[in-house]
């Protein structure tokens, strides 16, 4: 496929032959910035699974849509992991974990302030805007949802699901998954690592503690590693590694 | 363990009440940067799996030893796995390749100039250096072998083991890795992608090509995420998962 630029269009209801509206900061990148013309090819997605061809139509000085051509259904993946790590004091690692869990194929992301967490919470619209960009990106078509809670007693609460917590000396062994269709919360602690409350209430919750191995990760390396892993187990990092071990 | 500064003395030997002296560059950071004192208690690794703490002694204006206390001996892995990917025409991805790599614990990295790299071959110290660093902050005792190859033909003659390439559209279902203890390497294509000539070459040479999932990953993280399922299939990313599937 050649490259094709794609376009966000959050509602939209995409059907062969009828045009979508591009959004006013949609239709500015695709006339200003990429500068596409009449009759380009161009990839639309709505957020929610659907992805679409259509072709540019130049509307007004500002304003563009597309006249859609194709539509397809992102299949819906087996399991929904959320990336759910600490609120962390800085934005680099932050950002490491968002475009990489959307690249990966998290449902999304619970982040959470730890006790240990440096810096108040922030909001979530940048990382949703970093998350629909990775979007574009990648080729997927189901933004991630992007939740921000005040403790971790708030992400315990509110999850709705089970979780596994990377703690080191924790599980080594063989952790088994709930059956897909599924929903699994993958909780890291921050640099300053987990307070006793929090362990105990991840303990109390039911959470699984699992180790990571050897080396000393730091959050946004563990958070990734632990969604590849999970995600892995549940057939979304394509090919299954197994090894005869002594 | 509280934090203790790590330093890394090649080539020492270290052994119980015997003294060690630093580096000139180690010196310098232990009494200028971090500005250690005597009796301090400092770390120090070998780049071979020796680890081990000792007491700093500064002995001039800029020189210090430690006097070795306790030595440790980090396991040999079960797995050598190598991280082989295409050369990349900016630093930050190869960054976060090394600091990852390193992390995660891979035996190496076999960087490899691809028809569609997009700049120069570079040289192998700089990488080294930051391999050096990564493995102080992770608690990692051997360094990982770094090499560059002036194309994949060379890499294939050289890896002298099983070669894994992440190419879309490859094996979604099991792959079996060699038995531990084996070596492997996983080889990524640059950002234009595997030529015709590389995938035919990776092909004759009895690699495996290997999906990595329905998104599009960048270079970086295809290489990452390749390295976890991998070194996680070998036991060295701690938990196992399983899951159910429909």
């Amino acid at each position: 496929m050649p490259h094709m630029h794609r376009f966000y269009i959050p509602g939209a209801r995409f059907a062969p032959g009828t045009p979508v509206e591009l959004p006013e900061e949609e239709a500015h990148h695709a006339l200003r910035v990429v500068r596409l013309r009449e009759d380009d090819t161009v990839s639309l997605f709505d957020g929610m699974g659907a992805n679409a061809t259509g072709l540019l139509r130049v509307t007004g000085k500002r304003s563009a849509s597309a006249l859609i051509e194709t539509v397809e259904t992102e299949p819906v993946p087996p399991a929904e992991v959320f990336m759910a790590p600490a609120w962390l004091h800085r934005d680099k690692p932050m950002e490491e974990m968002v475009r990489r869990g959307v690249e990966l194929g998290v449902a999304g992301f619970h982040f959470w302030l730890a006790r240990h967490s440096q810096r108040p919470l922030g909001d979530a619209e940048r990382w949703l805007r970093l998350a629909v960009e990775s979007c574009k990106q990648c080729g997927r078509s189901r933004l991630p949802v992007i939740t921000l809670h005040p403790s971790l007693e708030s992400l315990v609460a509110s999850a709705g699901c089970p979780l596994i917590a990377a703690v080191p000396g924790g599980m080594a062994g063989a952790v088994a998954l709930p059956a897909a269709p599924a929903r699994v919360a993958l909780v890291t602690g921050p640099e300053g690592d987990f307070s006793t409350d929090e362990l105990g209430l991840l303990d109390a919750s039911g959470a699984v503690r699992a180790d990571l191995g050897r080396q000393i990760l730091r959050t946004e390396a563990a958070s990734i590693a632990l969604c590849t892993l999970v995600l892995g187990a549940y057939g979304m990092m394509g090919a299954q590694y197994t090894a005869v071990r002594e």
